[in-house]
């Protein structure tokens, strides 16, 4: 159903409101952001989660967290179960004068798409490459074990590159609507409970996600993983938990490079000359951005509409 | 043909020293550890393209290279085509007491397998990312027409992780092999000249190589050669010259962002416990390594070996 974007955004506040969630336009801006830009995976469906996870204790409404170590280009955060979203909203506002800097963040709850950050400071006029863990998502090619987490990456390079992808070869979210649809799911994007790959999606649900590029890209999922986990000190592997399932504190990690260029090359020819090959990744869901803040509405499944009703006020 | 690794390195030696080269036994530590690591496409037969670079004054044998900007923990150079693996080596061979550095090198020649440098700072304690851009060799999926490098990245992660893949989902040296042989590609990774896949090495040749994971693999290895050309200043795509054709002189550039952990959280029990899931990249390389160093012997191809005699002296 076409819901009218103001009305979503009432709701939301509401909901934040009640729950005293600090700095929640960003909150509002950022899941309203995902469905206008055609992700809406990281769209209204995450916010029962988020909802349930501030009802249940798990995710805190406040921008609180300790600062672990800090250095004029470094920061480690532990972010004790703040919404995720609103911390790294507010860890980019800052200024970043220094060449490079790291900034190393473990236990905050949904961070959503990390596109919306490193967009953010492409605009600024700063390079950023941001990843994180998550639960697991990712088997082990060969095998049915889910070992690794899907791998989201981002990469901002201004004024107008913004790659935000995940390592996996498919969603869950996409496995489910070819079941709904009783349609097949492509050959290669997951495995059956054996480890083989299979077509069958009830079949693919039992096993798992194959990672894009067979044990390359497997071993790049790995790499992300491992590195978000030692420079944050946040879980890894089967051990990260509240991600998904808030009934527990989150345990993951993001990790975030931002590079100043006016202390590198500059070089724009480069970017002006692979556009005109190629067309940018974003370019396409900015597209549709306009369109639909032209029409004002945004296309919301019927139970999710009703859910997020529901939970407006208690969502346990 | 099996050749004593003391014969091949007093081969690389002489031919090194007649040049001039600064820091040859650096260059020669390089080679014999890519062929003992088995990564022989980045072994003896660069040597060529490298010997003759020097002979065609394309190389500048000794490690001159103009600072462009510096700080104290970034670094922008024009290497003015000395040979990447020397300047490189000279680089990471500095301290890094910061956070995080940025160090960007645009000019330089051959520079080899980026393992190399990623594990001497693993070894230091440093982790490491380092990426660069190269001729082009990855078509644009659904066309014939080659676009962006092969993009090589290497991340090196204490006390034993180290990383070193290229987004290609194949080498040229593989096609080639394929075609002596007789021998049909894997489905997938490479087109013909109308960039369709093909199975056949003599139409791939014609053709190109598709990158690990269709489109998302393909974004990958733009995002690495923009990043790359944006920062170090080098030249991107159809025009990067010099890296395997040494009659130009060499326009590529490479990235290297190292991170000293103690500035973050040094989780060793994520590596330690995604030990027990899978073995590490790199491992296999390093059991080859040893074995090899027992024996004392290389295998090299005959023809190589011939060239490279020829080539001590002169190689233009």
């Amino acid at each position: 159903m076409r819901i009218k974007i103001e009305e979503i955004e009432g709701l939301l506040r509401q909901a934040f409101k009640k729950r005293g969630v600090e700095d929640y336009e960003v909150l509002i801006d950022h899941f309203i952001e995902a469905e206008l830009r055609g992700h809406s995976s990281h769209g209204l469906q995450r916010v029962i989660p988020l909802l349930k996870g501030l009802d249940l204790g798990t995710i805190k409404p406040r921008i609180g967290f300790e600062v672990i170590k800090e250095s004029k280009n470094s920061l480690l955060i532990d972010a004790k179960h703040s919404i995720g979203i609103t911390l790294w909203n507010r860890l980019i506002s800052r200024e970043f004068n220094e060449p490079i800097y790291l900034l190393a963040v473990r236990n905050a709850s949904h961070i959503g798409f990390l596109g919306y950050y490193t967009s953010k400071l492409t605009e600024r006029g700063l390079v950023s490459i941001m990843f994180g863990n998550a639960e697991v998502g990712i088997v082990k090619p060969g095998t049915a074990k889910q070992v690794v987490s899907t791998a989201p990456i981002s990469v901002g390079i201004p004024p107008n590159y913004v790659l935000d992808m995940s390592l996996a070869s498919t969603s869950r979210g996409k496995i489910l609507q070819a079941l709904r649809k009783g349609e097949k799911i492509p050959k290669g994007v997951a495995v059956n409970e054996k480890g083989i790959i299979t077509e069958d999606p009830a079949e693919a649900l039992k096993g798992g996600i194959l990672p894009i590029g067979g044990f390359k890209g497997f071993l790049l999922a790995l790499t992300l993983d491992l590195l978000t986990a030692y420079l944050t000190g946040s879980a890894i592997s089967d051990e990260v938990t509240g991600v998904l399932h808030t009934e527990n504190p989150p345990n993951k990690g993001e990790v975030m490079i931002i590079i100043n260029p006016s202390f590198f090359a500059i070089n724009s020819y480069a970017l002006e000359k692979m556009r005109k090959i190629i067309e940018f990744p974003g370019e396409h869901g900015m597209k549709l951005r306009e369109k639909k803040l032209e029409e004002g509405y945004i296309e919301v499944d019927e139970k999710l509409w009703e859910e997020l009703n529901k939970c407006e006020k208690l969502c346990v």
